[in-house]
């Protein structure tokens, strides 16, 4: 199953793939694009408890609504929410694979608080990644924080590590905004991978088990030269 | 002790019994209705430490206050609250007793959480109760939710088991917004008991250890037929 | 390094400082006064982890800014947060040590709670001592609330005592915000000091390690009598 949308600016995607594996039962007849209204998906899912059994219905014939089926088979407790769908013009985009410059791996949770700390000082995020590390820098009226990290040669914990594969370096940078956004999925996954090229868009991803996972897409800023170290 | 307050439309009732067993010492030498004002009482009681002693005061004769004392006698400390009362034009109301037609009994966290998932979707809270089980409903414009619980035969924990007495099914439809209100109360009681006949007010009752409530009366609402199943 | 800040209206002053021994390493050529708006020091600060070394860093030839340090050897990470420094005309103030009439100690967040109880019903707060005991007031339209510790003669937790050196008795009248305010560095220390006199500014001191602390001065409200016991 996958998921995709858009800002409504086109400047972020977000891309959501779960693999047939992490279903207990799936079964799909065909490929079929459904169309939802995040806000009401959400709505949804808030009613599920933490060890409720999931189920999604979509029937072809039953018109224009999914069913989400939450089980607390503990208490003979269902509980069905049925959200209306919702027209969407666009198709799935197929997005094409990328040969990145640089890949970084990191905590997820640090990547969070780096992109926080650096929008208390600065709209734009400037990542620059040579071989000898990576640096996150935000620059504005008041100050600038500049954080960096050296690849750990010999991290004790593998899930502390900062792991950075360069094949070129590289110098972007982005808005601080939509990061913030993306990291409230830090809660997912221990870790997040960047994949990063000059004047392309970001990748930043948060691994779902073993095949799933979510991704973020962002176009890199282009005006704003002076805030580059 | 009881307490009674009702809604500024007259929808909702709630009723507070503490039963004199539950205090270390009570002495009440007449009947005596005292009014207060639910805010200012509410800024007396977080005065109050977990641990600390309360003692509430009226003396008849020194006026139009009530003193609440806090003590804490491991740091001999007290703390002396007092509140004015306010004039209430009405009598302490005496409530019937009444015969439901259907008598449930659920976690008090598990109705707390069902009325807030259905108040994601609807205004109204339909519940609909046979023998087979208890259903309840919320509709609206942007999906619906329904929740079923099929009363627990060999329920594990007796704590966690949905209860239902049937005499005649109930069909009954109330402002999910007050539901909403009641179910704070959830944190005094592990257990809540609802009852209920057709056109009549429906009481959500949490015990207070062996002789207390807190019991909560709300009107059905009547013109929300089509928000019945 | 001390560090002093005064509210715009000059009721209320601070002053922190930290001895050279709490720090790993300090190095201070000559005695300089910087200025920092807290604002932006704050914004500062909360980019360290809990774990992070901290270093302070400022350049007589390197113009106008100060760079915080955080560094995190675990990860070989390190953040560079550079302040601007801003111009203040007030010269540090030296202030004379004073005798004072009552001085107590209690835990700090006995205090923290009193203060907010109190304001609840005031924005007046009320400190009479003597031999006796402590009373804090707080009397308002809607009730009043009374506060009284006695000195705990064997307190079995030495943190836990309440503690008052009495050479003559004080009755005197402070803002309740301001108090509310200083109590916010409540998680720095186990406990505060009281000192007292009448008609002289309170001074509420949170000890830091061995020689450091977190002082604030607060100046009494004189055209409250009617609040006093």
């Amino acid at each position: 199953m996958s998921l995709q949308a858009m800002d409504s600016s086109h400047v972020a995607l977000v891309s959501l793939k779960l693999e047939v594996g992490l279903f207990d039962t799936y079964r799909c007849d065909r490929t079929i694009n459904l169309g939802l209204s995040l806000a009401n998906m959400s709505k949804a899912l808030k009613c599920a408890n933490n060890d409720d059994t999931c189920m999604l219905k979509y029937e072809e014939n039953e018109g224009d609504s999914i069913v989400f089926t939450f089980a607390d088979p503990k208490r003979d407790k269902t509980q069905d929410v049925t959200v209306k769908m919702m027209d969407i013009d666009s198709e799935h985009l197929g997005i094409p694979d990328q040969d990145y410059a640089v890949v970084c791996e990191m905590p997820a949770a640090e990547f969070q608080k780096t992109c926080k700390d650096l929008s208390t000082f600065s709209d734009s995020l400037n990542i620059t990644a040579t071989k000898a590390g990576i640096v996150f820098t935000g620059k504005g009226d008041i100050g600038s924080s500049v954080v960096t990290y050296s690849p750990s040669s010999s991290a004790d914990d593998e899930n502390e590590a900062v792991t950075l594969e360069v094949k070129e370096p590289v110098n972007v940078n982005f808005s601080i905004k939509y990061m913030n956004q993306f990291t409230k999925a830090t809660a997912l996954s221990d870790r997040v991978r960047l994949s990063l090229c000059n004047d392309v868009p970001v990748v930043v991803e948060y691994p779902i088990e073993e095949n799933g996972f979510l991704r973020f897409y962002l176009a890199p800023k282009i005006d704003d030269d002076d805030n580059m170290e």
